[in-house]
């Protein structure tokens, strides 16, 4: 028996597989009008989506050398830094066929980058609001600001985020001042000043000359269709399963969405004093909570009850001793044959160092000497910083903590570059998190570290 | 008018320079013996301590080619990273002047270190206790190392350390089970169990065979001299001018007290519930705080409130975009003359990398491209982990927040090489933080960057 919604979903997953072919099509041709059909700001293809043998658009541009459509691609915004199977990038394959001009292109297109932002820089870490931090204490300032009609606001319900309900790629649904007025005004909610500037997101680059926009987060509190008309608001809020879904935002917003959603939790649990028990009020438009009892310690010395909380989490990529493997872990809960980078919240009195080495003992019993910093990231749920690094082990020997993994062992780096590369629907062999994860980026990072290739 | 005070510390203070300049002398002709008699276990000269030229032991010693001093020196603790005014580490004074076998020797000592841990490692950084965190949950075992004989407590009153108060260096004043068991009895208190091991600070080196010790720390609260006999148990409580203080212990010492006063400053300011009001119960041997309401949110869901809390701060050494001079800055709470790197607390939704630019933007209008990681550092007042970066400055003229600064001014590697050289007593000049604050790491890594010298 086949419903309708099967034969729907499975025309609409045809018609799907008919446009990335069109896409891999072209771009192996150099075919950029038909590229811009495809992948372009109102269509469903992922600029950076791979093709059955794991190379990307602009790996396949790069192999046939159009100079074009690289061009093209990456000012679309593919990621030059992808890998295929093989762990070769864009700029290998162009090199290794000697299409210099290709090269040229992506090394031009690179530099501007390197020389003001060399480092690497993760999902939900790009954000372009500025944060006008100074500011936040100037309330007629700030309220101000929230009745401007450029004015945009990005709505939260318990935590979910209101995003646009179009075929696009998820992407926020900003409102304006005008539609979120009465609702404020009906609904329980906490509010959050974002900072001005110009996200430019899908939903955003169309008006990209309003580079002074004022951001607002809100987060309702029980609503319903009558309090908050999703429909006719041309939006709806994503699930329970927060985190896949958030992770498929335009980088450019998924750096607002962070902030936004950790100040927001941040407000929604922390609510009371913690020092007397006594409510709090919200101030400094929403980094600060202040308690009602004037007579309450809070209210001296130094202390950090009252501002919002980040947890520093150590997060490692371990080598082995030798140089050719490298070690992960898989938890209970993740999905089968996936693995991934050991980590852990950092506790106090702890450099970043010696937490990066007790959470790997503790959980493996591999022992780790020398550590390099690799980059980090703002995780919003609730509130993560995942500091990368990459360890390299002085004992091999894995002791598996039952608790805390199911599984711990050492891959090489053919197993690691292919999982990278073949993605997360891959039916068999090793499955890494999606790049969108620090882990994943410091497998890739391990698998380009050529002199232990 | 001289009081018989004024005369003892007179008399004090012109016997410790006595001491200071045989310690010299000593160095100088390579006299280990004396040596030893000044500098060891029980006396009061500081291994590091300078001369008026801001020469270390260390370095005298390698200036005159004394291998057997320098070995001594260099297993007695000493610093081998300090830098005389003009920037020269005792290596390359010992390389200036042609003692090979001193340089071997130097070389030989750092060598089996750096294998394991590159890292630089920051005062509060040093802590050998194997927390043992999967144990914590195991109330039996845990209780049953409250009452061995070999148990050793860290004590606190209002978060101050109890310290020893002979005549040595201050240390911790371990107090056995038998010494603590009537107090914590008698009076209010926060207990939590700081891990198995052996600090080898002043107070513990002579018996080192106790390696597998069990450490608790204790805050006592509301105690008199006859619920808490500080004299008969040899000690005293150190002042509310606790940081300074807290820095002049072994740095072997220094990373368990970090622990201890980051835990136990959670404690004393989060016993209620800040989700719903309600009161706390201390669990899991001191590093969870669990709602008494059963029918709290805080007992579902992923969230933060039930663990102790770390705040991190990115602090910036930034160098000109010409790479000669450095930016510092000053706090109007300061003493006089000094200036130090730029920090700020991370916010939610920040790398690393982001918070620091724009902390520096924020306080000095220079903005900042390329950073990179140096180290990090616990900071337990109350609970802060200092990330250390070297930013390079892409704009350099300064626009100081006079908020946040009282001034802020670029400075070059002469200066910031004489004023780590002289120290907190300078007369004139430029005066920088001491070598237990990460800053004045910062400047000194900078000072040592040879290819910008």
């Amino acid at each position: 028996m086949t419903s309708k919604d099967d034969v729907s979903n499975l025309q609409a997953s045809n018609a799907q597989n008919e446009m990335l072919a069109r896409f891999f099509r072209a771009a192996s041709d150099g075919d950029v009008g038909t590229i811009r059909r495809t992948s372009g700001l109102f269509n469903s293809v992922d600029i950076d989506e791979r093709n059955s043998n794991s190379w990307s658009a602009l790996m396949l541009a790069s192999r046939n050398g159009h100079k074009e459509t690289v061009d093209h691609l990456l000012n679309s915004g593919a990621d030059s830094t992808l890998m295929n199977k093989s762990g070769q990038t864009a700029r290998q394959i162009a090199s290794f066929w000697n299409h210099d001009s290709v090269v040229a292109t992506i090394d031009k297109f690179l530099s501007p980058k390197s020389k003001t932002r060399l480092e690497h820089v993760n999902y939900f870490g790009t954000n372009s609001a500025d944060r006008q931090s100074y500011r936040r204490k100037d309330v007629e300032y700030v309220e101000s600001l929230k009745c401007q009609k450029s004015t945009k606001y990005i709505v939260f319900s318990d935590l979910q985020l209101f995003r646009s309900n179009d075929n696009r790629r998820p992407s926020i649904r900003f409102l304006s001042y005008d539609q979120v007025k009465d609702i404020l005004a009906n609904a329980n909610h906490d509010i959050i000043y974002i900072g001005n500037g110009c996200i430019t997101g899908n939903d955003t680059a169309v008006e990209s000359e309003a580079s002074n926009t004022a951001y607002f987060a809100v987060n309702l509190k029980d609503i319903n269709e009558e309090k908050f008309p999703s429909e006719s608001l041309k939006g709806e809020f994503i699930g329970k399963g927060y985190a896949p879904t958030l992770m498929l935002l335009p980088k450019e917003e998924a750096g607002v969405v962070a902030q936004a959603r950790s100040v927001l939790a941040w407000h929604d649990r922390y609510r009371f004093c913690p020092t007397c028990g006594t409510e709090t009020n919200i101030a400094e438009s929403g980094y600060k909570r202040i308690c009602k009892d004037a007579d309450c310690r809070s209210h001296q010395g130094v202390h950090n009850t009252c501002f919002p909380r980040i947890d520093p989490v150590a997060i490692v990529l371990v080598i082995s001793s030798d140089g050719k493997k490298c070690l992960l872990g898989r938890q209970r809960r993740f999905p089968p044959r996936m693995y991934s980078c050991l980590a852990g919240f950092m506790e106090p009195g702890e450099s970043i160092e010696d937490a990066a080495r007790r959470e790997v003992f503790e959980e493996s019993g591999v022992k780790v000497g020398r550590l390099e910093y690799h980059s980090s990231q703002p995780w919003p749920f609730p509130g993560q910083l995942m500091i990368g690094l990459i360890g390299h082990a002085i004992t091999d020997d894995i002791e598996v903590d039952q608790v805390e993994l199911e599984d711990a062992k050492w891959f090489t780096k053919v197993e690691v570059a292919e999982a990278l590369a073949a993605g997360f629907k891959r039916s068999e062999g090793l499955i890494v998190p999606p790049k969108h994860a620090i882990a994943h980026q410091l497998q890739k990072s391990w698998v380009q570290m050529s002199s232990n290739l």
